[in-house]
């Protein structure tokens, strides 16, 4: 089939740029406009549930906001996280922020308390206000109940968040479980840990396996959106495996395939495992995650 | 300063896209919002002459309208090109295309004669008539020049296409050079030399410099749109070198700067060369150009 | 200080090549050199604890025997690990393997039940097998324990191993504690919550962090060798930030910094956050981890 | 076939470490291994005529030396290099030097007239010592000798080198012809260009196509070592395609080919254009040329 060149034109909305790059639909445009097609069929299919996976710097980066509007319009029935993501999550909804221009001196930034995630910052301020506010949380939560898994644990933080940004809370209030298998290793999980220290309560990390598997066998079809590699993609596609994978998914990541990393991994290769179905619909895009996120959803929702 | 977070909003246009990603400004967004910034200005600066270098599968990944529209809309004064980009031009140019949905089975295209660069295919029909188009062009040539340089030649060539949406066909008409030092190693360089075999026609490949000189000295400021690396990256920043530099640069490629190699070395290092000014204006952006550069094109015709 | 170019000759030992990349000292070979150096300096630091980051296909990838041998060797003191090295190392000690050759057609490898990891396969019959093995053990685990952590876990699966070659047998055997705070999102977290269905054993997945924190706190000094990224990553450095980071650490892995994800950060960021002292000795190896660590630790056993 | 793992062991000359890589036989080792393989067999095969692709900081990364080498030891037959690394190679014979250790301000290395290449760098004074004593060199030859090709010109220089490390010394030496088709983008071509405003001496860009095919066309087989991509990558393989492409190939490269670029496209892409026999004896190694290329070829050497 003939290739058509893209054609640029004053006025262009994205979904209009997306429609160019399917014109060629070769190299990363072709990959990108497969990608929102996608997301549009994920989003508009009844049947779908939409699980998205979240790694990397992602509430960091600035894609909190289009996070949780997805979760408060119902465009995602489920969410797995890395610790981190819902660390940044709540920094901010305690009042903290993620900052811009302070320069790459390692040295300098500690002796600063500033913490560096490739151009975003953190300052140590912030996090001590998270701290404090979580450890209320946990006691309210402790006086409830004594036993909890991470799913419940992350829903009732939700419930006491005054933010109507933060992803926990559109969460809790839209009823979409966020899973975390990894949230140990994060600044809640260090806290929580201090926290058990002199407090009744226990997170019971395999209880979530049992809901999760609820919400795959109830769900007709699957659509992962996943966001980076890592545990969370793990996770996602490893969930699916006892229904014979994923009908639909995504991936945005800087990975490569040749080292053999999951992170790298192309979708296809989730086939093998049964982690994605045979006939599924499954798009890698190499790139940018904060580039090419925001390129797909303004284009998957406009064509709704 | 504080990191405000994207957000994606219906209708919403390729500007404001680029608009949100300011917002946040950091990692590959960040990046993406400085190029088109650095590309509105160079489109709107009247004192500053613009140079495109073009390396990588440009014309065969869909980009030659919007290379082609650049021109004719006046936005380039210069061209730096890979051979290759210049025969991909003519191959479509004489009625030939590029096309998708081949396969990845090399010896099985190889048997159907058809040559593949990523997930975009060519056939060899298509070759042919290049080859017997661009002899009958050569030899109008020869009947009125014995030396021409590289840049004259395919001013020359230009005159003959009868394809509004070629590159050099526009670039002729918009009298805008187009360089190519390394154009021996292409489909045009052999025929070329196959042509000289038997007929007078010689390529003078160091006249172009003294041309290419002349544009430098006579440039108020330089601004240099760089996509992919290679030979037409090191030739466009070179070029400048006996002027302090450009004033101002993009680049938009997926290779890095660890290796060393000058298609991965981030713009600031030119700075150490006198390639660039050390106040210039530069942005790398690490990423797909069939992605990034429709992306950026779209942004910056907009706010104009 | 100028630059000696490296040399090749006949019967050249590893250390030998590594000593003429510490000559020229710049680009990979640069990096090379130092980590060299910098892994020596660990392996003969009596003072200095050495901690072992696992993530990525190292155990499917070939690299079972090697860190085997290192905690044989008493040359590792901590190990972090993703649960799928753990699963794969189990799934050899239980008598299967990885194998190579089988094509990269993902949908007929689903249908022959072969998994792909890149170019590396597995077979569910091995897994099969890793099944019946593993609960055989948990059954023998929870007649002595109830609750139990991730780390007591993994040091009681070791006494019931019969492989020399088993990462974690030689972990029970030297004493070294293996960490795998996503251990859940693993075959053997997936057979473990399975097995907890209908058998008592709970998995306490924050009391490691206690024993982790002793561990830190009574090391003069920490040495981190970091393959892959990901989750054993962060736990890693993460886990010093009370004592103000490690003292030396080398990164191999193929993932880069624009993205910001910790997976592709150079080990410096870590100094910002205190995960890293300001002085310590850092070095990020690009490449591919099964060419450059066998490689390192050639030459730093060899000038032992 | 079951993957055996990779044992390191004290003493270990780097032909053992490759032999061990081909035990497992997977990911980046797998790769290196069938490398090594490969080039032993190029440097034993007697029928084989070797062509070494060069582009990348090869001799300001410290390779100079090696392949000097090789072309000293006749395992060379062929050079097809960037203009650069024989614009480095003749900065060394006139004695100047890469220096390492200067610091990454570029804006602070430009006040100092020091030009950065990656963690490379270069003194003016010694470009003009390189400027003056090239253009002795080019007076000397344009006495001989009023048009000339590319390649007869790198012979002639070779003829005035008194450095028996350098490249072009020992090619001219061992009658090896460096081709550089885009060598005018270089400091030998700007100082050519320079000579030639004054003094007579033309270079004829086409004329090595015919001296190069009459190579291509006496050579019983052809086997590329290609470090690094760009044009000479191109010119290298595409030199072959009258007589249906090279027989065997390695290819070192940091690029990658999702974006449809030659310089990270794999080997097995050149077989549907005729580049690579459709049988031939081809691999790909992504990494870092200082490491991968040095490794490689004390692992061949040793068992010739």
């Amino acid at each position: 089939m003939r290739i058509t060149h893209m054609k640029i034109f004053p006025k262009m909305k994205v979904s209009d740029l997306i429609n160019e790059m399917g014109k060629s639909r070769v190299l990363g445009a072709g990959k990108v406009y497969k990608a929102a097609k996608i997301l549009r069929k994920m989003f508009n299919d009844k049947d779908m549930n939409v699980f998205l996976s979240l790694a990397g710097p992602l509430v960091p980066g600035g894609m909190r906001q289009i996070i949780a509007d997805l979760v408060k319009q119902g465009k995602i029935d489920v969410i797995i996280s890395s610790g981190a993501n819902l660390t940044h999550d709540l920094l901010e909804a305690f009042g903290g922020a993620h900052y811009r221009g302070k320069g790459f001196d390692d040295k300098k930034l500690r002796k600063k308390s500033i913490g560096r995630i490739g151009d975003i910052y953190t300052k140590s301020d912030d996090f001590e206000i998270f701290e404090e506010k979580i450890n209320i949380i946990f006691k309210k939560i402790a006086k409830k109940k004594k036993i909890i898994s991470i799913r419940e644990l992350l829903y009732e933080i939700g419930k006491y968040l005054d933010d109507k940004n933060s992803i926990i809370k559109n969460a809790t209030e839209k009823n979409v479980p966020i899973y975390s298998p990894g949230i140990i290793d994060s600044m809640i999980g260090l806290q929580l840990w201090m926290f058990t220290q002199e407090n009744e309560l226990h997170l019971d990390a395999v209880a979530d396996m049992h809901h999760l598997s609820d919400v795959v066998f109830s769900s007709k079809k699957i659509g992962a959106i996943i966001l980076g590699g890592g545990l969370p993609k793990h996770y996602t596609i490893a969930s699916t495996i006892l229904r014979g994978g994923i009908d639909a998914g995504i991936q945005i990541t800087t990975d490569r395939g040749e080292g053999g990393s999951l992170s790298g991994a192309p979708l296809e290769e989730a086939i093998s495992w049964g982690k994605a179905r045979a006939n599924a619909d499954l798009v890698t895009v190499v790139g940018d995650v904060t580039i090419i996120f925001p390129l797909l959803v303004a284009a998957a929702i406009d064509e709704g």
